[in-house]
């Protein structure tokens, strides 16, 4: 029973007042709460749910993917397994996996892509965290340009690239070690800077606890921080806000 | 001598090839690239530079606020005491001072503000926090809206004020204590959310590390988190990316 | 107008449906989810709310403890100081004092406390905590009993009181340092145990660190830990469970 | 010889008062203080002791199920492999696995069980944890309302849920990453939460710290914290609280 | 009632058996183990309680010393301070005050010293810590020998008093900075070192936890650490260790 | 050439002073120190080098153990594995290995042990670090009585064997999860404690850290520290002071 | 085009001062830049780039040895896998390999090796980073000197070889567990010392953390610390200054 | 008695072997050892011992300052309070005190600097630190350039002044918050950095922790890093290494 039942029926005389007051009271949440919000998944992706396939049981993946690609004609998996993209493609043959990001995927390939995000990366081995990024934010709506290995002890290499990064409406700089990268850039654009701190590295790095650090204390204007190799939230987030550049 | 005026006299024969060469290979920072930064930061802003008065000599901040006010015709500064605030009113009669959130300045009375920024807090001991981010927000052009201690021990408090904040571009959220205010937050909007740790609270949160650690942790979307206590860093991210929904 | 009005209004067609679809929709926290949780803290703990003194302005501390006292006819604040108390003092005269657990408070004379809570702490210096504990538990309508400097160090001193601690509904137990005496006590009754890691200590205690790690790593059954020197918190709960025992 | 046959041979005039009293200084924690504790753990439990299986040798597995099974008619064992699994099952054909909680019992067919207990996760992957809670609350005489997969970034789902989560005795919240179910729930309920964190998450989480942190410094009252992924501490002080509130 | 009285009670029929045992069942701890340890105290220490001074509220302080004065003839508090010195005095004109240690103490003049312990100090700023521990050894009978400021980085200094280290049964060792001094007398003498780390230092040393890891994990046999600047801990470990070489 | 014959070359003048003097200067360590050194080996242990073999070469290993064993007739190793033991004892067929502990030795059969140390643990799992610190002490010429299981939530289980703890020259106390059992103990005897954290536990314990913390900032006298699952240094040490207590 | 192209153009009025002005404005990092830098890798090394082999894939790792090694006439990788070895052979069969430091290389046979840098470490489980530390300086054109298993434990050893150490231009410190050796040798030269902390330890290291602390806070000069396990990096530095000693 | 003179005497039959032999096995660390440690300060200074004035008591302090001086005519001392300054005035007129950095000195005004130092900083709030570093090397003969406030976040100030520290001996990089100036200057130059964590910041710097793990961590070649604001330590290395680079 929706709300506007309910006061038909208190107006009609059918329910008395205080039944109502009960309902009001025990339903708020459930009726008008959970539409309002299943509306904004919606409206915020563009796009349905994304899996996070690390860690879940083989049955329940392949049925998840056959349920979203059956509901939206594409469906997006991260922190996926060869062994579980082998599982799904016997079930969705046109699934593509990228062993690097470990990204798992059917995309509409007619998609149109907005606005303009520089991923940025320090070293090679911050690429997979990168990839994640990247295609979250392609899956999402956005144009990505890749501009990989310009970490800061070769400062050139950035420095070459800067019009490209500069012109985008958002950055993610990914890197682990001592994550020095997104100060540099923050330094450098007049744009919201996602850092995406790595586990790469050794020693005194604590598993990106290191770049982290470094990230969340940056001296530089416009960064603020996501989790450790988290190139999901970060590609989330910058879509965000490079779509909000572009809506009408 | 600047670059184009190099240029021109190459043009004109009046300096060698080489002698031009020489001029750019030991100046592109200083000339071009300073140039190129300070235009940057004035596009970025809408505003000069921001000055973090903690810990400043008197002589060195006094002339700051007098420099910049005279190149601006407005000034703003962070992180104020009482008695810095004394000390510039001998020089700036018109300065002005928050003793919540530490801000001293002059901000032009006919400032435009576009878009809007939901400037949320968890209890009303954040509130010198969200004023910094709020402040600097306003200062660098972006509408703000304040929504104090809606933490999420009372629910109910959040949820009403939930339309404002779902309106918003951008949302900014300080927390101490458990700093569990991002990642609800982040659940009902589709929009980016800031998140701000302040140092709120005692015993385990050690200064913020706490709520620091659950932001970044957060199992929400488009989250990303900035150091404890720096409203500053909030708002000028936040202002960002709503000056970007508004550009045409 | 309240939820119940709006409803009459319906029944009585002075409202129409649509209109009061409106009105749910936008009020449900603050009307009913706001009045709900108000019955729901009544419930709790049989008296209003409790103020946390610490870092409160001197006007808005007065005004808050006029305002529940003027209301409730009893008020209850933790972590006051000396100052705060003669503030208060002079617009509440009946207010009183305790600068051990810093507690300021005017409590009906005639409460009733039901069931039993032990509050033990290992040392001396544990008191300050064990009191905003005790205090905190009896406003609430709990009988505690106290049992200090029992620590493991020596141990014949807990023991000889076992009888009076395995009498109670719950434990409060309060220890710096090491923080072992939540363990032996865990292992002493089959009751809760609430353990309160508190700061006494130097060196590697770091503030009460080591005291929670020893808590939350105990090897007896049924124990839980509330923050460091958070003896509001384990008062709370214990009067919560205390309660449970003892309603009809 | 227990105590009981001391005194009377001392009534009888067979043992000297000397002889009698080296007995009871010699013996006291034996035979009374070991009689007591095992008095104690069987009102405590309404069942014998359970079994943490991780890490036991082969042999002394099997043979400590055996002799608990034989003395108590049941057997509880918790962290169980699939391997320990199938060597018990050799000797106790009717043993139950449960792979999810790693859980390895045999329980008695007829057991009453009282209250209620609301144990709730936030993600689908705090399951195992969840469990082991809600198994060992049922062992110990409890009944258990599972409410899973309701966490903070989706608070309709949560929300939905109240009736049954307000109705509970005590609740258990287990939630990983960030860890802010225990408040919001701490904030919607009048019962004492128990908190545990999981280990579930990645990067700055720290295999649980991050939650347990969170939980420590929850601005919600009413809330105490177990160990990380303890699920069966959670649900053996979630079953002393609820049987205390059933107990005639 | 003492435990020999209920047995002659019992074995005169004027107690029942049942009444005993419930006497033994209850009283264990109070009556015989109480007895037990104090006995116990006494033996250890050679004197009576030492008192630690910090924190105590001067009614508090004055009245214990002036209780175990009347007692033993002698009396022993740490961490004093020169405010607590004047307080004390004016009771207790005798009593002694040592600004560099902040111990406060009445000690018997013809106290036999036995045995040999050696207390090494790596730097001038780590001799506070170390006359707590020389004096507290002292006070409990043994004989002390201070070789101060024989740091590591200038290692000749340690290794020209190393006759009278090797000679003594046991060594204090106290540093902070890196702590480095425990290993290397470790590594020079046969006896048992007792290393203090000290918060001596500033930066990375996080006020002693430095040079507590680095004492933990010493390559040197024979080593075993107290808490940071815990003098009183090293010296009573010392003194019980040296007497033990000494007895007859 | 050693000492005494370059100066019985100077008496005879075969050698000048500046020749003798630069000899002083550059050989004091290599020959006298060293000389002095290797003594105190003897002395100190009673028996040779005790080996680490967790990680050495298998080469390397087999080698150590037939010159250690052809020198002293006896050799002890920590650490071993199954596979180390396999290989050892194709040259050495006396060779014994415990697979609880991972000691591997070949003992002299007529050792004699003096005085008594008592090695407790809290749990059945700490005994693979008890038994290394036992076996060293033995080993070294220690008799050892072995209390296991007597951890601090079954407090009877410990106080049922005090006689015999109370009995021994020094006590090793090892303990996992919250490490209480060295502060319990303290507060019962009055001889050094030596207390030694394991890494048994989950969650909060970060591998025996938590233990650690708590046994440095224990509450209890004459308590000493070694590194996590150091059995060797326990045992190396509590050896040295119970041969303290016994010699002659 | 390059800079001397662009202002002949402008001088021969090909190109306009604004085309030219947007070039220099654009392109002055990679044009001018880049090449510098260039220039500056060979002046540093001496030769060409060193690989990190770790993680690299195998088709990426054998294309870049083959190309350094025909650009070079040698090549150097840290951190090789003995199947990354097998690998690389095939195409460049005069591959050498050091399984101790993981070091895989062709070098030029007759290298000049000038100066001398002294290569200490704690033990013999330091050797592997001490060796990558040592081989890196010699491919860089240093002489070193090998001084192994020097520990603080047995100081003898260490001041045997110390005229070797304080001839050293550079002394290079490699120590694990409490990592004391930088400090002690600091002490006894006049020359920089690299500290290297390494992972060899176990418990309360945290897998060289404590050692890393221990280094960072030495009190003896001259001494500078490198990432745990970071041979390279020590080797590296201590090449730069050894070769800054013996320059012309 | 000399060594030198002991040796004369067993030339000339004064003294006997056995005699001879007992002075060396008992003096070498004093005699020789310390004579020599003595040379080698001297050769390493150019300059005699550095004062350390925080936490010296007056006397103290005003007699070591005395004796310097009248020694070497010159005297040096570190972390020198205001008050300080006053009191060491009082006897020695000449003395100098930089409130910067808190060095209080009196330099021999005819010193020769050689070779060049660059000292940076990434801001103006490093530069009590830079300057202590600076002094430090100046008065241990170094000459030095100060590049302060040329932090990433603004690269084209760094930039700008590249041609400086390019061709310095050694440079020294301070900075606080997330300290990638070390980094970035690693990239840049040929010559080894020592890089200082400042305190500066505020939040999860942790008073200097981040910036010290973001150095330890660094990507780039040649960087070794001295404790949090130890710009003594800093300016002592870097002296040590230009003079290598300067010696004929």
């Amino acid at each position: 029973m929706e709300a506007h039942e309910v006061l038909e029926k208190v107006r009609q005389s059918e329910m008395s007042v205080k039944e109502a007051e009960a309902y009001f009271r025990r339903q708020p949440f459930e009726d008008m709460g959970y539409a309002k919000l299943d509306t904004h998944r919606k409206l915020r992706n563009g796009a349905a749910e994304v899996v996070f396939c690390s860690g879940k049981s083989d049955d329940h993946l392949v049925s998840i993917f056959e349920r979203l690609w059956e509901q939206d004609g594409e469906v997006f998996g991260t922190r996926a397994t060869e062994k579980q993209f082998e599982l799904v493609r016997q079930k969705l043959p046109d699934i593509q996996y990228d062993p690097v990001s470990g990204i798992l995927k059917i995309e509409k390939p007619d998609k149109e892509r907005v606005g303009m995000i520089a991923v940025c990366t320090a070293g090679t081995a911050d690429i997979s965290v990168a990839e994640e990024a990247a295609q979250t934010a392609e899956y999402l709506g956005s144009y990505v340009e890749r501009i990989y290995d310009v970490g800061v002890s070769g400062l050139h290499r950035l420095l070459s690239r800067l019009d490209v990064i500069q012109s985008a409406n958002c950055v993610v700089a990914a890197a682990g070690m001592e994550g020095a990268l997104a100060s540099v850039i923050g330094g450098l654009v007049d744009k919201p800077v996602i850092a995406v701190p790595t586990s790469v590295g050794y020693g005194a790095n604590m598993h990106g606890i290191s770049a982290l650090l470094t990230m969340i204390n940056s001296c530089a204007n416009g960064i603020a921080v996501v989790n450790i190799d988290n190139g999901y939230g970060a590609g989330y987030m910058a879509s965000q806000i490079n779509r909000l550049g572009e809506r009408k």
